[in-house]
């Protein structure tokens, strides 16, 4: 038995108590043995730290069962920590007494290769791994970074809605629920309810999660994730560029102060994101068009960026790059138009470097009601269903930009991750919505 | 025209600059005159202050239009920040100069009485009304406030997702979707996979949407509403009551301090959130049963409490009650069972005074498979879809215990209002997907 009366201190902690007999409740990740001592790695989900039992300090019983206890079985140890310079924690728990408090049963994941369908299937397992466990908490990390960054500017957080009763960007990816005896879909966006939430409170985000009926099978998608949506009165295309770059950055650099050992696990090259730093290059997509022609990467104007484009622009430099002015047609019909030239939309994209493309959209919002009558006509778009958003026109119209923000492509680029799928904590995808 | 290279000020932060030549940038929200004097109240979204706008200095075009501009009128004023001890704000502004950005045209929403139907129809543009936009301020506080309660505390946010095979707690409430081939439903609560992140962070939250499809027409009804559920490993009940209360606690501290004018606007009783304070009044199902027969409330062992039960404990304190150990009968099928009496539970509900009714729910959760087994089969619930959930117990099962928490039941109860359709932005109901 243990005594639980000790002090229970988590193991991303136990660097702050060297010298004192601490309680660590956790589950068995790993062991090596060698004779009069057992090396346990134990995990308790803020992180893994090496428990050493030696033979002389335990009863003969319970040294011996350690030696058997099955990987992720729960235990309580009481023992001293100890400096251990080898460690990327700095320390680990000399053991004093031990306790297995429930025995598992052999745990499927083992050190063998899984395929993604048997670690997909038991993905309520898999987040105990180190990579996986690495990734979610650089995840909460990015998402928690976003919110402060936010809150400290003064934008007030104000939820966009889950069921709408029009879509943002057409209807073929949206996903329709029964809704009582009527239809609604499952946001893709909350961007137009943040633009009159903006309206209501200056400046403004939304962040929850955003649907996709995707009838894609690609790394890059998912049919759930999550976005935040800040919306800003009175600003316009090139004040939202810098609150772009300053949150970038600022998630990067919280990242790598407070989630190294998470980097070292994933094997990040840090020095790739110590590299983000402001300014960001700005270019307008006109001058990436030229420069696709001055390099020979084929392209036409007019089109939209696709995945190796973007991967082309995005490697030529060390930071992220700010696309803007895109043409309005390939940008949505609320896009503001370019007063230089009506073609273009004051629309920005931020591409990741390393090929990771896209990770920001975004731009002035259209502000003229008719212009917006037009464009609903033009896209036979159902002009009832968006009378309230056309009253944000009518009543006070100012100039007004925003943008949205993937949380799973951010937190794949910080990672270094190839995997959307790796980057969320319950992935739903085409055929996967178990666990 | 105006400066607009003056500095803007937002209305909440005008305090700091008396004295100083601030623009402000904002809506008319009424208008008051008197000859030579317009008394302007602008409304910027974090706040409404007077702009006093003097006939001798301005252009008598200027200073005579400023007469006629229609409510909600987007306006740029530059002036200067003069102390004001009558308003709440602490100060007014002098108008130096003064443009409109853009006319509104008649405002729908204005002094007289309007129906709620009128009003809900209207929701986008109700929300910049002085008690709505209150309310939302604090709902964005209570949200804070949770955030920053568990990351100070360790919990890190995994979400769960939206899209479940599952349902928690029976399927009778839930908005099934068309997920390609196959069929969805819409989370009701992250609970189960918050236990599965438990086991893989140790303590834990999610914080997301979450959706009852109840065909009730009631104020207490919403069919999206935002839940926050902690889940902590090694955590019993006892553990669980102290970090409610703590939480509640610091939720309505967080509101005291920075929406004292919310509170104000909306004329809410502030003594009584100020005797929000440890330790709340703590409570058995049979103590409640047993103060029931005392009193001559009518109530029989072994049903949940109605709304009437409800509001007749809580009225008999100042402070929240947390009832614990609920007949098992009545809580779900994972909660634990009391080893004191088999047919109680380890389960508590948070309840707020002055009728608001339960605002938290949770408890142990039960760790033995055999018994999950049992209770699955007694429920009739197919245990295919919860094999991932059983497989928590079979790897390394502990203690672990939990709770959620309404967004919208606590802002409604710390705001003192009766609606909770007015304590989210945008309210999905049973006949309101719009706007």
């Amino acid at each position: 038995m243990t005594d639980s009366s000790v002090a229970s201190v988590p193991v991303e902690k136990l660097a702050d108590h060297v010298g004192q007999t601490v309680q660590l409740r956790g589950w068995l990740y790993n062991r090596r043995s060698s004779g009069k001592l057992h090396f346990l790695q134990v995990r308790d989900g803020t992180g893994i730290v090496q428990a050493v039992a030696f033979k002389g300090d335990l009863e003969p019983e319970l040294f011996e069962s350690l030696g058997h206890v099955p990987q992720e079985s729960a235990m309580r140890i009481v023992g001293e920590v100890r400096e251990d310079k080898r460690s990327p924690l700095g320390v680990e728990v000399g053991v004093h007494q031990a306790e297995v408090l429930s025995e598992s049963e052999p745990f499927p994941i083992t050190k063998k290769e899984h395929s993604t369908g048997f670690l997909m299937e038991r993905r309520h397992l898999w987040i105990r791994s180190r990579k996986q466990h690495a990734t979610l908490r650089i995840r909460a990390r990015v998402m928690k970074a976003i919110r402060d960054f936010l809150d400290d500017r003064g934008f007030l957080a104000v939820d966009s809605p889950i069921f709408t009763p029009n879509a943002c960007e057409g209807t073929t990816s949206l996903f329709e629920v029964d809704y009582f005896d009527d239809k609604a879909y499952l946001t893709q966006s909350g961007q137009l309810y943040a633009e009159a939430s903006a309206m209501a409170f200056g400046n403004v985000y939304c962040f929850g999660p955003t649907f996709r009926a995707e009838k894609s099978k690609t790394r890059r998608h998912l049919t759930e994730f999550w976005m935040v949506e800040p919306e800003m009165a009175f600003a316009d295309l090139n004040e939202v560029m810098g609150v772009i770059e300053d949150m970038v950055c600022y998630i990067v650099q919280c990242c790598l102060k407070d989630r190294a050992l998470e980097l070292q696990v994933l094997e990040r090259d840090v020095e790739k994101l110590q590299a983000i730093q402001k300014p960001f290059v700005r270019m307008s997509y006109n001058e990436c068009v030229e420069f696709f022609q001055q390099k020979g990467h084929p392209f036409e104007w007019g089109g939209d960026f696709g995945s190796p484009d973007e991967t082309f622009l995005a490697e030529q430099h060390d930071r992220p790059i700010l696309v803007h002015r895109y043409p309005a047609d390939v940008k949505a019909f609320y896009a503001k138009r370019d007063p230089e030239d009506d073609k273009l939309s004051l629309s920005v994209d931020c591409l990741a470097p390393e090929g990771y493309g896209e990770i920001v959209g975004g731009g002035e919002r259209a502000t003229d009601l008719q212009f917006l009558l037009d464009q609903i006509e033009h896209h036979k778009l159902p002009q009832e269903a968006f009378e309230w958003y056309l009253d944000l026109r009518r009543y006070g119209t100012v100039t007004h930009s925003g943008f949205g923000l993937g949380v799973e492509r951010v937190t794949a680029w910080i990672c270094g991750s190839q995997h959307l799928r790796e980057c969320i904590p319950y992935p739903r995808m085409l055929y996967r919505i178990y666990p």
